[in-house]
């Protein structure tokens, strides 16, 4: 009851801080204000920080490093560290600070960076995604740090930049040795326990066409014509790619592994027959699978598709920006069991447990830093990325007296 | 032979005039350079001349005006008048002196507007479509200046600009009065008679999706997976109109009445699902349809596409940018049979008689200034608006020859 008393009694302060880490526009190469106010935040609860431009040659030339850039001068990472008294389970509470571009301003109803609040929720671009996260995260150490407990394993709090474009700050953390027996990672869930993430890459296709006068189009070969049997060999490779997924955790989710062809662009003048067609898509990879297999039987069913001119005129595949590894814990993972547990202490009933459809840095956590993740988080999951994004305060002072409990147990807490 | 060995003695001077028209760049907007050279050579062989800027409302306004700009006053229009005796009959000789772009500057193995000579063929922007072709009219018409000929009907040269951006020069020179009993239009076609030519028109389709996240891509609704049935539409479309066609002229071209789709665009992000495809294209006009007929027929085709999603988001049609009128003339018109005999005195076989595959100038000339025009000139279609376009000289002065007597015979010349 001492925890849930004392989020009631910080729930005021916790939103106005909420509050200033939203209205802090954190895009990409605009993280130093944000994680200045975290900083001080993690200095005033009581944890050492280590704040550092990422800029080292392991770093920069590291296999998974993936990034559009190769300055940070102005994207410092952040960690803050709470040392155990020694012998317990150590934790990374992993919670990225940038945000992705407000878009199209005329489809927002208040200005994007504005935190205010409505009917319990308060609005703006990152609050779900995941500023909101990220203070629950804060608001369990605080607490814990506030009723005196001790731990014996540390925790690892990662404010880093850069999940939105590949996850290098979380890779900057990793080699930097931030890494734990496990970690929590709350990306916008709804609340649901993500055991398993998906992973993603980006592919680009050049499919070639021969150019001719459109009155005598019969002269030429149309690229975007030729494109339509490739669209349809990815259609296919989607639906046997998903037959062949038989977790349960994917039961509710009616295309486990997607294939999305999201741009398309061909030819250059109405009357011309197009000789080019661009198409950029992203393939999903699933927990249990490796880039490198994904990758090799996208482009066996790009290379085998049934048309004469495309066998003479192969279409090029190449994958291109960003890219998230997969993910995994184990079902029977033992903080599997403890997050389940205190979910149903606080919130009343049975968590819903699925693997996640998009990747989150648990990908690099889990495979580059060997610390198995979950994801787990309070946010508004159809509103990421999307105007109007919102989060129920509610649910993160939930997520915030969960994590508390889930601490705790795992790091072996003494004191309450 | 008085005709013959005239060209023949004027070949040297005419291929050094040909090579300055060449040599001045007449792209859209620049045309006034050489017009003034053409005047001053229509002065020179004897013409009255018309030389205006294209300005007055009854222009700018006129239905079947269609250009990109309404400013045309570094772009003259230019008519040689050349009045008969009367009581013969008139006609039009209309060349247009504008040139596309020479486009990727990389793939000339020239300057493009050097107007250089190798093996009896003359290299350039323009030379092709249809600066040779014009060179061949105003041959003629020297020739007959020159050796003393008097015309019953009046002769009146276009030296129009903006064929390639809709004909408002033609339109203007037309609206200005200047039409006659029939036409001549020295287009490149490989010295084919074309009494028929297609019309086009450029059409915008705009296909709605619903966005979504590429991991949920079940959530959303992609407009490239739904461009697939109204591209397919289209090629259907294609299929039952040309199924229609039974005029002979067309039996050697494999789609008389093509759709070209030419240029596609759709989405912005690899991992978004894409909510809106723009597709834009070319829809041939047979010489015996109007462009209304068309365009409902085309608009019912996309209307009536068997998909749930398009019947409730129908796809938005736009007609925009260019247009060409079809144009026509009688197999039977007498100019016809006067071409067809002096075609086969000076060439010495058959000419090959089709309907053209792109609307030119003639379109107008038939519709709207109701002179009935022949499509027939020296030029390489396969090199109009190509790198590397080019003219055989030889071919430039048959059809000067061909011309001149078709002028003498059509006009009731006297004095050879």
């Amino acid at each position: 009851m001492k925890i849930k008393q004392w989020i009631e009694e910080n729930k005021t302060e916790a939103i106005e801080f909420l509050q200033k880490l939203v209205q802090e526009d954190s895009v990409q190469g605009n993280e130093e204000g944000v994680q200045m106010l975290v900083k001080e935040h993690l200095e005033k609860i009581g944890l050492e920080t280590d704040y550092w431009i990422p800029e080292d040659d392991a770093f920069l030339n590291h296999p998974y490093f993936c990034s559009t850039r190769k300055d940070f001068s102005r994207s410092p990472n952040l960690v803050g560290i709470w040392r155990g008294t020694g012998g317990g389970k150590s934790i990374v509470l992993n919670g990225h600070i940038d945000v992705v571009p407000p878009g199209d301003l005329n489809q927002w109803e208040a200005e994007p960076y504005s935190g205010h609040i409505e009917d319990g929720k308060m609005y703006g671009r990152g609050v779900t995604d995941m500023k909101g996260g990220n203070l629950a995260l804060l608001l369990a150490v605080q607490c814990l740090k506030d009723l005196g407990v001790t731990l014996k394993g540390d925790v690892l709090f990662h404010s880093v930049i850069e999940e939105e474009s590949g996850g290098a700050g979380t890779l900057a953390a990793i080699l930097r040795g931030y890494t734990a027996d496990a970690a929590l990672v709350p990306e916008p869930t709804n609340m649901k326990i993500f055991p398993k993430q998906q992973g993603s890459i980006w592919f680009r296709l050049k499919i070639n066409g021969l150019s001719a006068h459109g009155g005598t189009r019969y002269e030429g070969v149309s690229s975007i014509e030729k494109s339509i049997p490739v669209i349809q060999a990815i259609q296919k490779l989607e639906r046997e790619r998903n037959k062949r997924v038989e977790d349960p955790l994917y039961r509710n989710t009616p295309i486990p592994l997607p294939i999305n062809i999201g741009k398309i662009e061909g030819g250059s003048w109405p009357s011309s027959v197009p000789d080019e067609v661009l198409i950029e898509g992203r393939i999903g990879v699933g927990p249990q699978e490796t880039l490198e297999e994904v990758k090799a039987e996208f482009e066996q069913a790009i290379a085998y598709i049934e048309d004469q001119w495309l066998q003479k005129h192969p279409v090029q595949v190449e994958w291109f920006g960003a890219r998230w590894l997969p993910g995994s814990i184990e079902v029977e993972h033992p903080l599997m069991g403890i997050l389940q547990k205190h979910y149903k202490d606080v919130v009343g009933k049975e968590p819903e447990i699925e693997a996640s459809p998009w990747g989150t840095d648990g990908g690099l956590l889990t495979q580059v830093g060997k610390t198995p993740s979950i994801v787990f988080g309070p946010g508004v999951t159809s509103y990421a990325h999307y105007p109007n994004e919102y989060i129920e305060l509610q649910k993160v002072f939930q997520t915030a007296e969960i994590f508390t409990h889930v601490i705790y147990e795992w790091c072996e807490g003494e004191g309450l």
